[in-house]
């Protein structure tokens, strides 16, 4: 009998994270070299406080794959510098790992918890019986390096291209002018305001506005392209990215920008959505609405793409496989053979050059006007949110999910 | 061949309403009394104003069916005193009635389009060859009086369960106190607000803490309820009515309340969500996100329910019926039979007993400790939200939608 393996889940959640982690519970169980399969709840935090399930027999892999958010439940928490050997958290993962005789460590996250893998592989490089450290790959922002897309993104990609599609439906009924500025996660990368555009690119007219956080933003253009946008059609509809900028790099909308304060004088804190919202009362007058598709965004698991969390599941039995070959330090990675038909290879990557990087959108790609732009995200987006998910469904039709937490 | 009929969208959009709307296109093409089918574009505007399309010949029922918002577009228009009769508005129907030989008029809305119908059956009465006026009830609110529901709340209700239970998972994955603020459509009644209570008169836990418009809000003892869960448990989650009062009538959240101005002193217009959001903050703490749920629940068509759809279609049959039986003056309305095998009846009842009255949630149903409460509001949604509906989707997996307005 092998040694045992250690699985967990950091960061934000997603829809296909729990797919990964049914596939590292699969792939182990199908192997002799791996004895026991333990789950850490709530990440590292977790661990090192000894909080661990046994997942050896757990069997419910569809229902599984169909749960939204993370079974392990979630931390966010940032390693001290490896050089801090003393540091109890390290000290306390290092007792855990010997206790539970773990051989393979994988840790399914976005880039803070490929920081965790990478300080993890670095502290135990070198110590006796370390074991193997991977990192998975999820994050609905997409904004990951040296893959194609990230696990998560395919479903996040869908759920935002049908819903702008029914919004852009639902604003379509009235014939006074109105303007509806749909506010989409990213703080740095536009990838889910570009899926948020798939409405458009797939042969509609709408939204008409997308803005990214990698183009500088500009109020006046804005604005005079909802006034031209006013001129043929009663209805303007806008995607932007929570995080764009203007040309100072300073967020559209910050508090410090619209210096709103309540009663008591605090800031008023409110999203680039809320902002323009205003800005397009004031300066044009006409109705206007924002929407902020908030949490909807990562954790509609009825609208889960079936090609993503297929995918998460493969990429967490090629965790498991890679462990097996002797791979540390590394991620897992997905590589695009072809759009169409659509076509990935799995491979690793070296975890030092994807922990704390971001990928944003090529600037091949920010030109939405340019139609060879248009056709090369459409064509990247496409494959990844096709399919339907099978739901599990409790007598009252609501869906049973599966939790380790309890 | 006998008078034609014309039809008509008016006031918010639904789900829903393109089913009912459906529903009298086919019961109208079924039979001989009926010459030409009419749609009328952006409601009795449109109408007066000659924006007239034939639906004679269309056959894409199930299409239709599948189609959110309103293929005929919508209005917002309060019709003059019917004392007022020269106002041009009843003189341009008249004459449009007149051309096209208009013998059954069915207009499709919520209370204010019903005052249409009211005022038109008024102002017509006496006049020689008048149509048949009939109204065809449509709202998500669910606040229609002398109708045991109103087609498009199931629907909305079903979003709202379903998007609820998925947050509610969201939001369990951190170990570190949070709380969650859900922001529900209605202004006075708490129809919606309940179905976001699905997850846990349905068997769940949460949302902890639901608050509607019929029960004055005390903040006080709200903060007090969410101290309590966050005794037991990391994550509370709360589902408010956007129109929930306090014992004054002030609506809660207002911003003669919050007093947040921006920096041009303009009032800072912000939900009540966001308010309880300032609020908990400010005397707790904590973590703290609140979402406003927005479009989305009235626009979410791949969340329909059959249920809904379906008897959304039968209401628009009924129309037609009742139209031929020469009932003026009144709506189609639901009686339900029974909970256990679902069971509804359709009648027809005055139209000034509808107009501009208001259906709130029953004093039983506002104790949301009270087993008997949870029992009858479970029983009383619960067939409204079931079954899914066909998608019709296009080459890239988006859906197809009807329109009449182009």
């Amino acid at each position: 009998m092998g040694k045992n393996l250690i699985v967990a889940q950091s960061g934000g959640p997603s829809v296909a994270i729990n797919a990964t982690l049914a596939g590292v519970i699969a792939a182990a169980q199908a192997t002799a070299d791996i004895g026991r399969i333990y789950g850490g709840i709530h990440g590292v935090e977790g661990i090192q406080a000894g909080k661990i399930v046994e997942l050896t027999d757990f069997h419910e892999m569809e229902k599984l794959k169909a749960t939204p958010a993370m079974a392990l439940g979630s931390c966010r928490c940032k390693l001290p510098p490896v050089e801090d050997r003393d540091a109890p958290i390290y000290q306390n993962l290092k007792k855990v790992f010997r206790d539970y005789d773990i051989g393979y460590f994988l840790y399914i996250g976005g880039n803070d918890s490929m920081d965790t893998v990478c300080k993890l592989a670095h502290y135990f490089a070198g110590e006796p019986d370390a074991p193997i450290f991977l990192g998975l790959p999820k994050t609905i922002d997409n904004d990951l390096p040296l893959t194609d897309h990230t696990p998560g993104y395919g479903s996040a990609a869908k759920y935002l291209a049908i819903t702008m599609r029914e919004i852009i439906q639902d604003t379509a009924i009235y014939a006074v002018p109105a303007v509806t500025i749909v506010e989409v996660m990213g703080r740095n990368a536009g990838w889910l305001t570009l899926a948020a555009g798939m409405p458009r690119f797939a042969g509609g007219s709408k939204p008409d506005i997308i803005a990214i956080p990698e183009v500088p933003f500009d109020e006046e253009e804005f604005l005079r392209q909802v006034r031209e946008t006013l001129e043929h059609s009663p209805n303007v509809v806008a995607a932007v990215s929570e995080g764009i900028r203007d040309r100072n790099g300073e967020y559209v909308g910050s508090s410090a920008k619209s210096g709103a304060v309540d009663t008591f004088g605090h800031a008023y804190l409110s999203g680039v959505g809320k902002y323009l919202e205003g800005l397009v009362k004031r300066e044009i007058g006409c109705k206007v609405r924002s929407i902020e598709l908030n949490l909807m965004q990562r954790c509609s698991s009825h609208l889960a793409s079936l090609a993503d969390i297929e995918e998460s599941f493969a990429l967490g039995k090629a965790g498991v496989a890679a462990a097996l070959r002797g791979e540390t330090g590394r991620m897992v990675a997905l590589d695009r053979l072809s759009d169409s038909p659509y076509s990935v290879k799995l491979k690793t990557v070296a975890i030092e050059d994807v922990a704390n990087l971001e990928q944003l959108v090529p600037e091949k790609w920010w030109d939405l006007q340019d139609p060879k732009a248009i056709e090369g995200i459409r064509d990247y987006i496409l494959p990844l949110i096709q399919g339907e998910v099978p739901q599990f469904r409790n007598e009252y039709g609501f869906n049973e999910y599966i939790s380790f937490m309890e």
